[in-house]
């Protein structure tokens, strides 16, 4: 029996520390109330970590700002998967995958859900050219994931969070590795919340979205993944270990800015969220340039 | 004014605990000297990091095992630019790039010297596929590393190291990005020491030499980069830190098994070796293939 549903990781109010707890109202969206100044109340856990959150304290706290479920010293590299809806697939034309494509992010590019804003470099900018990609994240949660079979893969998984894959596409298309695009600082939050993988009966029934400014422009069910999480985990764990605090994005879906008629790409003011159900919630980021 | 030439890091004789310090015979190839089982001695620092090694203690020490210059909990995500020497990217049938290529390894690839093996995972033996590549890398040692110029790129390395970027070719084909198939456990060894910047006047005077059981099969001075030292540091801190520890394989000269005529791949039982000049030495590993 899992100890928790759902952690957040948050500042409170009055202190610049970050703790761990469960929201008590079970069916807030923390990613929505937090952007509407709604107050969201968590009842907080002893530990410091959701990869380690110790037991309830039975005291409750308001959130000042939400963090990012995991920091960054906890997640080392970031596994990412392209290509893994078909019709994504098919808006960018690539040919669909053989094998799960792998490319990473550097954990400096983990980003906090709203107010933390995603600042497009300096060095983008120029471009015109970020986008978006709305993705369910995989969490490590477990020791000894390596070489790991599909039937045993869903035992290491810690749970599920949202992410946004934020990309700068003509950087991407200038070379034939996709990470130099996609690593900025910044370019990976993720949040607000860490279902528990206890809370998902069947990951073929999550949903997901994505929205520029309220519209949405991806929304897919789990059922359209080319290859599935417990294959997606074994294939990576292949003579490879994944720590606990690994951080897996699973692919987007179709929508993307730089494929869409006419094209929408991330401009300074702009705020995307992207939606996961079974209580992950809405993670909002404003979007900055860098000036 | 460094408080170094060189530092490593290892284990005593008698203890598992983890030292840095300078090798004491300011000639001496340390990777060659442990490979021979000849006394490597060194003089301790007081710190634990290359990153932070403190001061010299007066005490001297003989290497029971020679361990990375850095461990994995410091090096964050390794960075690696592919296609660097324009003969290997002839040899692999690739454009020059435009750019410098990014890809990343996790930092659970990273290995340490002889007698440490380099170990081809059981997923890719069946492949019979597995390749070396020589490569110089760059350690970053100062805070603040983003947005910097060309200019200002030295001022953050803290020096130079050896790498081998090992790969499972076929697996490295079955897709169009790279880290799956180089980021396995112990797919980066590095080492055997750590050259401070201020040993080397001038990086183009610097060699790199990779040798299959002996046999000298990749050579070539770094006057041969198509995109420089500094040029490559500059380019990845565009809107990105790259934190200290971070580690950058800045590309492999031509003579890689996998374009050789006949193929020469790495099997078990095998040996390669990567020579730095200016003090570096040779890192070596044996191969064992994961049964």
């Amino acid at each position: 029996m899992s100890s928790f549903a759902r952690l957040v990781r948050f500042q409170p109010q009055g202190s610049a520390e970050a703790l761990i707890g469960e929201p008590t109202d079970h069916q807030q969206d923390v990613g929505l109330a937090t952007r509407a100044g709604e107050a969201v109340e968590v009842e907080v856990f002893s530990g410091s970590s959701v990869l380690s959150p110790g037991e309830r304290t039975g005291e409750k706290k308001l959130v000042d700002r939400l963090l990012s479920p995991l920091a960054q010293r906890e997640v080392g590299t970031i596994r990412c998967i392209g290509l893994n809806y078909a019709r994504h697939a098919k808006e960018v034309n690539m040919p669909l995958p053989d094998v799960p494509v792998l490319f990473m992010k550097a954990q400096t590019a983990l980003g906090d859900p709203f107010p933390a804003p995603t600042t497009i470099p300096r060095a983008f900018v120029k471009d015109n050219a970020a986008d978006y990609e709305a993705e369910l994240a995989v969490v490590i949660g477990k020791e000894g994931c390596k070489n790991v079979t599909e039937d045993q893969a869903l035992d290491y998984v810690l749970g599920y969070t949202a992410a946004n894959d934020v990309s700068s596409r003509l950087a991407q298309f200038a070379q034939s590795q996709w990470s130099y695009s996609k690593s900025f600082d910044g370019a990976c939050p993720i949040g607000p919340a860490l279902v528990h993988k206890d809370q998902v009966k069947s990951i073929a029934d999550m949903q997901i979205r994505g929205a520029l400014n309220g519209k949405t422009v991806q929304e897919s069910g789990l059922d359209d993944l080319i290859f599935s999480i417990p294959k997606i985990v074994s294939f990576l764990s292949q003579g490879t270990t994944l720590p606990p605090g690994t951080v897996i994005l699973t692919g987007t879906p179709a929508g993307v800015g730089w494929s869409a008629q006419p094209r929408r790409l991330l401009k300074d003011g702009d705020e995307f969220s992207v939606y996961v159900s079974h209580g992950v919630g809405t993670l909002i980021n404003g979007i900055v340039e860098e000036k």
